[in-house]
């Protein structure tokens, strides 16, 4: 089995940190590969950044689906992915839609730790629009300014860890979600260091993926999720067109 | 004031229909202007078109704005909204979120009538994500194929009269929401002719666009619609990054 | 175009402020003309209040709708408005309403900042009717005694201003509404002053019902907006008793 | 125990029928009394009329509440009920709120049959002010008109006893409500007819009346529903007044 | 009329609470019996232990329910209640359901207060599967050992006040339910002492029962509180296989 | 990996079923064992079912769990699930839950199909409880007796697949789920005859248990789902005991 991981950020230090967390999640036999934004921002933080993610998502899931059984949209807020579930002809998930399934057969009331304050409205408002605002106890994130994306998790890994014990504590959690692409692998690093279970997005998702290609399922051919209808467009890039025009 | 309203999809004839309304909607001393997306589909139905149409949206606001007092997504759905609300100086508005906003102030319970069955969905997730489902009494939708999209209005309106009949006797609709560009000006043909008030998004988007640099309200300095925080991009259209670097 | 604004309270240093920020904010050719209550307390706070203040503006509408294209219920909380929506043949909106509209056309998550704690639990109960509970951040509201009803927002311009910062800060509030016809024209005097847009009732009335009456959407003849029906009644003030007799 | 009812209509014929039903549910030792209002509509169907008959509630409650233990607003829908509520010393309820707490103890999905068609939306929007939607199976109603408000269940009792058929088995109705006060007493006379419990408004609000007092659970000093705070008043029914200014 | 009150749980000294506010609450006529679970725990807090409480609830209610007119489960949390709605042919309640019934009779956000952190998660879970979750303003809890469950209330009332007060204050709660069968008749103890209205579940649920019997609304046949569908059984208590083959 | 799955019902021939799909699902190098419940009823459709299979789950799921690394309650409706996973030291998921995780994977609005009418209110109070209530597009269920509960996929696989079509077609079902363990395996039999993806309970259960063993997110300490306060218990079952007590 081969999974695509799409990081729709330009942040090739990140990418390598989605790399080694979805290689230790993999079960035996499947092969995984990131492809890194060729255009985009550092790493995604509000709606407008996340438009901009779910374009560049897009035109490489466009351009190499066809080689993978799953693809995997690698950043927290699942930028594209929706869209990309419609179009493309093999499963397609996110982190923070994988890590709030996991989430969910772990406990009742979720928290999501966040890397900085202004990613809370945009997490707040991707896990209400996959009607699972109930299940959120709170989002709770980091007040400091990040020396380098790639390092955050080394940075405040200390810190990180406070946010999700008042979580527990205060918000009434019963489960933590480390979320955001920069802390792939954090989880792991804090197993056993916190107080209730801890999830994070790559390998749920890399987890997920496997499952969806597992279950064989069946794909969309009725309903929200069937390939948009065929019909004239202009000036997009050729894999996109090729996507749009069932000549993929 | 001038206000630029842009349709994120690329057919002519549909921007042509939002210039007649518009025009006609305006206020004496108010200049519209219409841009059509130089990429993307005919029409959006999906959310995989939606992100496309999104994308091509911001490209055109993102170079032509620091012309206008506010902009207009002038699209159903809204695609990109939210995000351009977060980078642009100026105010910007939808066809969904201003057709609504008129709506809710002319009764409680409000169904939108469609131009095509897999639109459904996906307003649906839009008017739930501004938090509004409670007020949608039904989406009802066209069944039949559309031989040109700038010619629906004419083609379909016995259909679309009856639709939102059936919406008022059958649904509890208070308001009728004529949706989608290519319905502009159809609810000013049926005046008189619907049991109950009829909005559509290009006057509604025009007026609202207009009380919004009236009231003169301030900007986001900060919370979730502030500007994204400047950080490393790469790759994005030259007017994209400018307004990322707060270089416009 | 004419506009009857209603100040269901009985307190003129209100009306008057209700007055000048009306006529601050309505466009050229717009006149419009504040009525107060005969009857009724001070200001209302409470939802027995509420219902006096909605029977008198009820008697002020039926006395003198006829010649106005509107009518605003100037308290927020908007006592008597869905039901005035039905008895007049004229668009009706209401403070709470209107500063929702505008509100909802800047930000996502909106704080209202009233002037006594004893409001809050009304307003949230109004906003909530309204389906836009999920688009509350939060009510914040003075905790003081009101020295006197219309000199509020001069007496305590400093502490509102906080209330409105912490909104913003602790509740994540996208856009303030400042709330209450005693608070009239003080968005328009803290302009550039708060982090957030800000926007006040009886601007965005006075605003929204000019597109009401502009956008000429229709009158509701079925469905659960239009007229009562007729039948006996006895004892009622002879304009409402014209009103529901369709004799006015 | 001494209970006050109140018609919030005009009609004495629906008087009769709440006292009868009253009477025939009461404990031993309670005493009932049934008060007409003096003013207002045949029978409230709409928002405009509720507001009418809000008022004439309220001036009936403040002339008779203190030879009372406890009030109840007699017309589904509860017109002014939650005023009241903080304005008077002792426990008040309504049919709607009665019923549906009746209705809650019996099962999970509760179907409302009302008397026209016109009263669904209103007494939706009263079921949701209660925080009870998701409870509500469904409301049907009766689509004919009626030649006496004071025979209604004599007219239609078969079509009534249908409707709520059709509830249970098309939408999962787990109780009925028979709403309204023109079908007090309908309830007991289907006794054994209908496939699943049924309550009236009536007799479940003089039973849970009396509960409130036998309870007592004290009154409420602050919060919400404490009384009023003290302010200038003018124009009012005298009891009112005295009401407002706590000199009853 | 005769009502059996069955404590889920082993401990004696809470049936004792029990029975002394049962009989303390009931009308003339009405005669309370109390039976203690056989095996279970000395109190439940915990989703595990409902469903331990739940089956030996069953048991006792099926072994004696035909000598009874209606049957309360007498634990906050109302382990087994809805299930046993199902099998009983006699109304059955519970102290959730029948505080919660008295609470929204009395005001509109309820703040509910119980004896341990532990027990939070549980009773909100319970509260949301009623549909009232937006009724509840907040659940506040003990946060120390409790030396002895039969002195509870004795030990900590004071403590339980000042949480009570806190609900008030902080949480804005209209009204307060002391939670669980070991604070059974504290409401009466602490009458006049608190802000607000005061309601206990022991109390509630007797009236609501004696309501019940008295209302006669008459049994499911149909829908999903009529009996289970006869079919094949084994290895279960007679009383309760019994039930199930309508043998009773 | 060893994996537990539990038929809380007391039917071989299902348990059989559920055996061969677990086993054609488990990935390489994963047991899976099934055991049937002792005592309890053929197949639960009721509240009051569940309670018994709950119990019935608990008891198996106490005597047998040291022996596996993750259980799975393996009937739809999951009873007793949040109670294990408070009480057992390793990952629990079961039909529902599991079902719903594959299903919020593959599209937005999910239909459930059901072998009974019955079971629907059930069902549907088992989403809810899960806060996905928003995701669920309909229940639809077989409308006729069940000759024999091991054989109802045989007999009835035609009607279930067009109750399948019509939640596509009439409800916008994204993703089917073919419900209850008499289903096992159906899904893998109408590969590829259904419009969308079609998932069933007991393959997602067992890929979820899998997963959820090989994240290792730890074991909750504090919170909800930390195990239940050691306290005072009486006359359990010996497992049950010793869980409580801590001394497995």
């Amino acid at each position: 089995m081969k999974l695509l991981l799409i990081n729709p950020n330009i942040s090739d230090s990140v990418s390598e940190l989605i790399r080694s967390e979805a290689q230790r999640s993999a079960s035996p036999g499947t092969e995984v590969e990131v492809l890194t934004a060729p255009f985009g921002v550092a790493y995604i933080e509000t709606r407008f950044e996340a438009l901009i993610g779910a374009y560049a998502a897009a035109q490489l899931a466009a351009e190499h689906h066809t080689r993978f059984d799953a693809v995997v949209v690698a950043a927290f807020g699942d930028p594209g992915l929706t869209g990309l579930r419609e179009a493309l002809p093999v499963p397609v998930t996110g982190l923070t839609e994988a890590a709030l399934a996991s989430a969910c057969l772990l406990g009742h009331r979720i928290s999501i730790i966040a890397i900085s304050q202004r990613l809370q409205a945009w997490y707040r408002e991707v896990v209400e629009s996959y009607g699972l605002g109930a299940r959120l106890a709170s989002i709770r994130a980091l007040d400091r300014p990040l020396a380098s994306i790639g390092g955050v998790q080394e940075d405040h890994a200390q810190a990180l860890k406070v946010l999700a014990e008042r979580a527990v504590d205060e918000d009434g959690a019963d489960v933590i979600v480390l979320a955001g692409a920069p802390l792939a692998g954090l989880a792991r690093s804090l197993k056993g260091q916190l107080p209730v279970p801890v999830v994070d997005g790559v390998s749920s998702a890399v987890r997920h993926a496997e499952t969806l290609v597992a279950l064989q399922p069946g794909t969309a051919q009725r309903g929200s999720f069937s390939p948009p209808p065929v019909k004239l467009n202009c000036g997009l890039p050729p894999a996109i067109a090729r996507l749009l025009d069932r000549s993929a």
